[in-house]
């Protein structure tokens, strides 16, 4: 019997190809870096010199999450850009309800085999995502792990610090009488996809070129829209004292979001006829028969942001937003009760 | 035919277990608060007040890793603690080598499946080594990704972020004539597991439980221990002027970590006859018959932590890290040629 010959190469890693990889996603990172960055990334640690961002507040604020399995869906389209669009958008929304402008973002892609190209396309959207966000990608790590990824499967984390100072903290003096201000979702954002890929792809058969003709769209296309960041719109007028509280509408929807920025004594009601669920929410409604209920602890149901606006700033607000081309809307109001989520017509 | 009655949790996602899970969390998070920290797990993301580490420095350093497929021994054994302890260790090592003091950490884990007692004993590993580092976990994601990670599969990455001031970072100053001064690995740390695994769980066909009379070790125990910090040794000596460069031995060994501190035209020259190589690394590259250069790139061979040193601070380094209950040694110097790693007898 030969004696096992072991090189790493051999166990399913290759140096090599991880190496050309980095080495594009340097060019795209330092496409995003902003004068705060000390370090290229190869250095051991990201470099953010708090100094380059004066008065920019010394409270910073972090936040890691993922993509869920939006992933899949982006595997099955074959499309690896957007999922890092989503990442970082979900990142930057996460850090801003508290006040914050973002700073730098780090990454973490695994795979069971490292594709280059892949990698590249993933960066390519966090890159686009943290320009749009002024937010240096600082760095990140790339995995390799055969045995634990199988096939084509990977997964994608993110991690956001951004700063504020202390008397921008958000939430600050939410209190009953106070005025809801939604601003629409793009799609799911990253929320729901497992019950989504059930209807559609286990229970409907569709594949991602199937045709909605009911969305106009495909359902890779439906699928994959782009969570998007309300960093741009919404920081600007953060300064202008009338907003007293952001919600992102990520998992859990507005039951599960909403109460978390409200005082004890305070309940959010919300006018359900205040907008229109968006086509393909409903789509998902009827044709996964799914309880009027579990559609809004799961789903955003079209409403990606609200805002808590002092009454006599909402119409301030409104206008603000729209001169920004958003189209927000009042989606309710807080009033006295048990810290929840009403919901009325 | 029944309309299909989808619910998410149906779907695979159990809102309410990762509830649970995460009230522990929580805890054990909270254990871990220093005085930086402002906000509780569960707000959007977490605070951490810069003006409460007063003269910590203005510069942030960020760093993001995994664990690697330790994790998929940590999965044999059934043991979760020590690979959440692995992986802040990892990470306060990366940004030490510049200098950098820990602030803060997140985590990320992700499973097909969620279970509360393996999320909290992966927790229970996180905040024991942020304690040890005085370091605060202050948040993370849990993400249940059914279709994504395959039976008892989980992924686990980490983001660490420090400060130091610009004067105190790392590497300054690196000349030849330097002294290299080594301190002991605690094993693999957390490099190298594609090529063991294959060897021991392939190749010989061993389970963790296998006993290695070379060893006096279980091959789970060996290949379980944990990475250690450097922090708690090495941060207080910064301070002390003679330390002018940190090399955390990781992916890539000697020749590809050593090489990242030096300016060009210096050269690492490293007697290998100044340690004795740990059996366990014997034991791999002998039954392996792995070829010395892959051993080299695969593995830190014993060498955890390299210090480069002003020549007239050796002494004095030496002293203050045994002083320290170290076990320091002179691994070889800096000599003029090219940038890279020399081997010596």
């Amino acid at each position: 019997m030969n004696p096992p010959h072991l090189t790493y190469k051999e166990s399913g890693v290759d140096i090599d190809a991880q190496d050309r990889a980095l080495s594009r996603v340097k060019v795209l990172a330092g496409s995003t870096f902003t004068p705060g960055v000390l370090s290229e990334i190869g250095s051991f640690g990201g470099l953010f010199d708090l100094d380059a961002r004066p008065g920019s507040g010394r409270i910073l604020v972090a936040s890691a999450d993922g993509v869920g399995t939006k992933l899949n869906v982006a595997q099955m389209a074959g499309r690896y850009d957007t999922v890092g669009q989503d990442l970082v958008n979900h990142c930057v929304n996460d850090i801003l309800v508290q006040g914050a402008a973002p700073l730098f973002f780090l990454d973490y892609v695994a795979a069971g085999r490292l594709v280059p190209e892949r990698i590249t396309a993933v960066v390519e959207g966090l890159a686009r995502a943290c320009t749009e966000n002024r937010c240096a990608l600082l760095g990140g790590e790339t995995a390799e792990m055969p045995g634990l990824y199988h096939g084509e499967d990977f997964d994608l984390a993110g991690f956001i610090v951004g700063c504020v100072d202390r008397a921008s903290l958000l939430p600050r003096d939410v209190a009953r009488g106070q005025v809801l201000v939604a601003l629409p979702s793009t799609g799911l954002h990253t929320n729901g996809y497992s019950l989504a890929r059930r209807l559609f792809f286990d229970e409907k058969r569709f594949t991602v070129d199937s045709r909605l003709d009911d969305l106009g769209t495909t359902v890779g296309e439906a699928l994959l829209a782009v969570h998007r960041s309300y960093f741009p719109s919404l920081h600007p007028i953060l300064g202008q004292g009338y907003v007293t509280g952001l919600a992102h509408i990520t998992g859990g929807g507005l039951p599960d979001n909403l109460p978390r920025i409200l005082p004890e004594g305070v309940r959010a009601a919300v006018r359900t006829n205040s907008w229109e669920i968006p086509p393909l929410f409903g789509y998902i409604g009827r044709e996964g028969n799914v309880p009027a209920d579990d559609m809004r602890r799961t789903f955003n149901l079209g409403v990606g942001m609200v805002l808590v606006v002092k009454p006599e700033g909402a119409d301030a607000a409104i206008s603000a937003l729209r001169s920004r081309g958003e189209r927000p809307w009042v989606l309710g109001e807080l009033e006295a009760g048990e810290r929840g989520v009403r919901f009325t017509p």
